[in-house]
């Protein structure tokens, strides 16, 4: 690898280097230290260091959910975190007659807790290593392409194999910086996750699609898990004997919430963000994902709530699905939005080009870093060619219908054969529990009605694709070809569907499961319709996970190189991408002038929720809240009535830095203390996983005293209340 | 009548009480000597005197364009009034090559300035006489009914001609206070008026329905007409010859705008506002009135539009009348949603509980009010039966098509027999010119598609009125009965309307006027089918005409002891309800927290013109102002920028208290300089025509510094500039 030699000193400036403007940044909590002058001059007066130790305090406190983050409110493993996080615990203990996604749920006393069900997950992150020369260093530079590809996959294999010795502990070696910087990250993986409250969905998704990513906002997102352990303190599979989880550390929940020009932290596990990756790269997002995902999704949408509306079942299946894909939409068309018309694709642009610039001036940095740009925009093009029919064959055998488990069946037979270094690591045995749960939990959402839908839908795309780019496995199978009346498509498209859906017995979760890690003859001989369609695909699959491998290996050698130039340019204390691990951002609860002429003031209350409460569409409270709201109105004193606004808090913005997976975060405030928790960002947010806003960017929480409030006056949830060490 | 015994002093206290809260109010002139105490509180260092001088200044520069308000500033009779009030001046001089209403249009010099066409007029008033006496005095209270209504009309009529005895004055009589007062307005009537500027649609109806009603507005609602009258200096039909008007006060349109906090007046004539009457006749609005039309607009929009689709010469006709109806309708649903959910008809409703125990506490006011709500009440269940059946008829053979005007011409041949004094008020001679240029006008929208399209929309309506309350005439003429298969109703509509638009000749202009004032046997040789029908409907409307004056006579007899026991109660001062005559209004430049969380600031500018300007729908910024944008950021001085917000401004908020009919009202500041142009109020606010909200209503106002940036940035309008004493 062409390391530049400035890298190592690069990567310590990250901790180390003199105060600059840190304006932006999810923090590796490594970084909290080097920001310390930024945080007193925000009023700070704790020890910015506490953030760097994942085992103390707070961050001791701090959970993954795989996917969305939490936090420990008890020393009985209480974890807090958004409703929104808890909708696959909601619907897994939903039935037609009993529908907890609507009416929510509150644990009578801990045995009435409900399981959370497979894959439910609490990770608690207990140590980060940097493993960048175990990764990356000694391989000569000739080294390139699918071997560079295969060799990185190799090594963090064994990084993550000899952290994973001692049972109950999951490995993750991530990449940073775009490949500059590699980290292991173990954390504990306790399985036996419990829910114990969730509001109803007109507290906890009041607002529901309308008021997604708008303020101003009305929305209660929040529930209580709890995680348990095995007797002996370990995690363990759940079980009846299995015991609360005591977490070294958990957070108190203000009863004062936060207010305007408060300092507040945010620990959390955001998702992904794309700050540093090329312009060639972020313009191929702009101009052909986005339009892409915007034109399918509002159909997919469509062709599910079709379904639904012919079957009160297959209606609960698939409302995940449609949540999860508005969510989508809506942030996109956001993004879309600020990338084209609010000129963030030409800011990235005009950053590019001050790089470009800036290495153009320096013979040395010329030959340092010279190459990467062009580099990238090359492997861009060369991709452009069958991204569409690679994207469709993704699709049309992905995840969510019986034939995504079927691929998932054949692929683990496939590489069940092989010795298990050598697997692709999605297929280690140490990934076989969750591949399993997966197929399991998949029960809650297949729908023969909705698969036939969606499996007509991609191939309808797909009988469309030019003659030079034909999946020709499909046209045999379906007996499609290029130029072919689309009339006689879609009939020989609805006939297989209907032929292949309606045999397979994937559909039944003791089938599907009795094949999981069987072997190829034996999955041949299930003579299941799907799990041949799966296997046809195969090859052509594993084609096109090849190329992707080779493209990977030769981007991997240009992208930690232009990740180094941003970082040299920028003098060195930048946060890298989100990609899941463990964050720290602070900020302040502030409001903004969202458009001109328009201020979003900080903070809402329930006047707002009482004026919104039309009890129709997104927005039924429910009675007894309302109530409560009129009780609070004729006089009933609370301790949670914010003096200014004489009412209680509800959300609150600031302009911590966040993104998906954020979603459940506690939000601290200098004491360390749970003053609310993150949930959304404003829709002026939403681009700012691609280029950072500081003035107009906002995340949205909910304050604690909106939580506390509910818990109170609405649930008179004692227990609950006495256990976050708050008596009713 | 029955006239309350404190109504005198009632009336003088309006005038002359000690200070006491004045919120809200549409005053009258008369009254603002009265309210010097609020004024001086707001800062105001003036003479509140010089407001109640109706030839004085200012309000000697105010005038009204019969629908709309505007004012002189320059002395050569140049007039501003807002974009959206000479759309009618714009639509005259359209053509389909040459659309000014898109186009906007700047008259290169005097002579190029574009005849406003027919019905075009500027009024100034000049008398406001208090005539109560003269017009309810001296009636025994035996007289009610249509006999107390004939009576009231005809003292009306008789101080109505004595004071137009000199030519060019127009006077109204004009109830106040639920006809507990009458004032008898005299005005100067303009006839030759011309269009000097209108910017194009993409400043001037910037935001078009997008932004109606709404906040953050950045719309140029400015145009500027010029007043012409005879080489006597008196006015006079449309001619070459004739010359500028010399008013005797203009307004000096201020380079500094208004600003937040500022005190600013509001001179106009707004339209109507019904906050006096009883909370039955506001629950019958709610309650039957707004639902009609938010089920009938939408409905004929959506037919016009249709045929507009169909020919681009229907589509311009059409234009102006769809913008109403959008404009009613989407206030209209403002005024229902603050009226049931945002509980302003409850409001209501306690505001008359309370006047109720007010009148029972005390024997004598219950002996002179007691009878009032109770009255109107009963009136109102009484008007119940029949109106629908009223209304269709009325909206059938009303305005805006062919039929309507032969209604006006069989009308006008029956009432023009008659001697002048007995006619209906309407045909009196004195209209006659008025009435004829309404008949010349329709031309500009006359259309047989959209004609066939409402004539067959309202039968088919009047086609399934119940049996007790049919159109008789109509079902014989068309073919219907109650009962009657819809599928033959429709086709006999269709034929019927085919057969009648098809072969009459009144969408004909020299026709239709060579028809005017003919008598019924000339109408009758004409042998047209659509004034064959006008003929064979009038009984019909004669008889629906003769009870509704019977019932605002028995009415008559009730609303004045209603209002005079509210004036009571309130102790006197308050504004009447608005009814088209000249008032003054005053507040604050300031911003409202329009919903909990959400804060509209009190100024927007020009960042926010570029940012909202995507060239499509309603936000066409034209590309002259875009550049004239981009090189003021580029840092081309101007002296309208605002040091606060670095920008121009283009629109604010005050809490002055306007209504349809303000529209193109100067606001002025303290010093009486023109400092902005009263166009719109926020949604909040359409409400408080029936129940004023001070707390969050707000009206919109165009800056002037953003006209004059127009006039000097985009359009360069050097005369214009020169005329307003302001160089370029």
């Amino acid at each position: 690898m062409r390391l530049p030699r400035s890298t190592r000193s690069l990567l310590f400036a990250v901790a180390c280097a003199a105060p600059l403007p840190a304006e932006e940044g999810m923090w590796l909590p490594r970084q909290m230290p080097a920001l310390a002058s930024e945080l007193k001059a925000l009023g700070y007066t704790g020890d910015a260091a506490a953030f760097a130790d994942l085992t103390g305090f707070p961050l001791g406190a701090v959970v993954s959910l795989g996917g969305c983050s939490a936090s420990f409110v008890s020393p009985d493993g209480l974890i807090v975190t958004n409703h929104h996080c808890v909708q696959g615990q909601l619907q897994f203990n939903s039935r037609p007659d009993r529908n907890l996604m609507v009416d929510g749920f509150l644990a009578p006393d801990r045995a009435g807790e409900l399981p959370g069900g497979p894959g439910s997950r609490v990770f608690v992150t207990v140590a980060v290593e940097d493993v960048t020369a175990a990764v990356t260093g000694n391989i000569p530079t000739e080294v390139t392409g699918r071997a560079y590809f295969d060799l990185l996959e190799r090594r963090q294999k064994e990084l993550t194999a000899a952290r994973e010795r001692e049972p109950g502990y999951r490995c993750t070696v991530t990449s940073f910086f775009e490949g500059l910087q590699y980290l292991a990250v173990t954390q504990l993986e306790i399985r036996d996750v419990r829910l114990v409250y969730a509001p109803a969905a007109g507290i906890g998704n009041f607002g529901g699609e309308t008021d997604n990513w708008q303020w101003p906002r009305h929305t209660g997102d929040f529930a209580f898990l709890r995680a348990y352990v095995g007797p002996d303190g370990r995690p363990a599979a759940p079980a009846p004997a299995n015991v609360p989880f005591r977490p070294r550390h958990w957070l108190k929940v203000s009863a004062a919430g936060a207010s305007p020009g408060e300092l507040v932290f945010v620990a959390g596990y955001p998702g992904r963000t794309a700050r540093f990756p090329s312009f060639a790269t972020i313009r191929e997002t702009v101009e052909f994902s986005l339009p892409r995902l915007l034109r399918r999704y509002p159909e997919q949408i469509a062709l599910l709530e079709r379904v639904g509306a012919e079957d009160p079942e297959t209606a609960l299946r698939v409302s995940t699905r449609i949540r999860g894909l508005h969510n989508t939409l809506t942030k996109t068309r956001g993004v879309e939005a600020a990338m084209v018309r609010g000129g963030v694709l030409a800011q990235k642009e005009a950053a590019e080009r001050q790089l470009l610039a800036w290495i153009e001036a320096d013979p040395t940095r010329q030959a340092e870093y010279g190459h990467a740009i062009p580099g990238i925009g090359a492997l861009q093009a060369e991709r452009a060619r069958l991204r569409e029919r690679n994207l469709l064959l993704g699709e049309f055998a992905g995840a969510g219908t019986a034939l995504g488990a079927a691929e998932t069946l054949h692929r683990l037979a496939i590489e069940a054969a092989k010795p298990d270094t050598e697997r692709d690591p999605q297929f280690q045995e140490r990934n076989w529990p969750r591949l399993r749960e997966g197929l399991e939990r998949l029960q809650r959402n297949l729908d023969r009605r909705a698969d036939r839908a969606l499996l007509a839908y991609h191939l309808e795309s797909i009988a469309k694709l030019p003659a030079e780019a034909r999946l020709t496995v499909l046209d045999r199978l379906v007996g499609l070809a290029p130029g072919q009346e689309p009339a006689a498509a879609t009939a020989a498209i609805a006939a297989w569907v209907e032929r292949h859906v309606s045999a397979s017995r994937l559909y039944e979760r003791d089938f599907r499961l009795g094949l999981f890690a069987q072997d190829p003859a034996a999955l041949a001989a299930a003579a299941d319709p799907l799990l041949q369609v799966a296997a046809a695909l195969f090859p052509e699959q594993e084609q096109v996970r090849t190329e992707a491998k080779d493209y990977s290996g030769r981007l991997a050698r240009l992208s930690p190189v232009h990740a180094a130039a941003v970082l040299a340019q920028a003098g060195g204390r930048v946060a890298p991408d989100a990609n899941g691990t463990l964050r720290v951002t602070y900020g302040t609860v502030k409001g903004v002038e969202s458009r001109d002429g328009l201020f979003y003031l900080p903070q809402t209350s329930l006047r707002g929720v009482a004026a919104k409460a039309t009890g129709q569409g997104d927005f039924r409270a429910p009675a007894a809240q309302l109530a409560a709201i009129r009780a609070l109105r004729a006089g009933t004193a609370s301790p949670y009535v914010d003096p200014r606004l004489k009412d209680v808090p509800v959300n609150f913005l600031s302009n911590v830095d966040t993104t998906g997976g954020n979603s459940g975060s506690p939000t601290l405030n200098a004491r360390g203390e749970l003053v609310g928790l993150l949930f959304d960002g404003t829709y002026d947010t939403v681009a700012s996983d691609y280029f950072h806003d500081r003035e107009r960017t906002r995340s949205i929480h909910c304050d604690s005293r909106y939580l506390l409030w509910v818990l109170t006056a609405v649930e008179r949830a004692d227990e609950l209340l006495r256990e976050l060490t708050l008596a009713p």
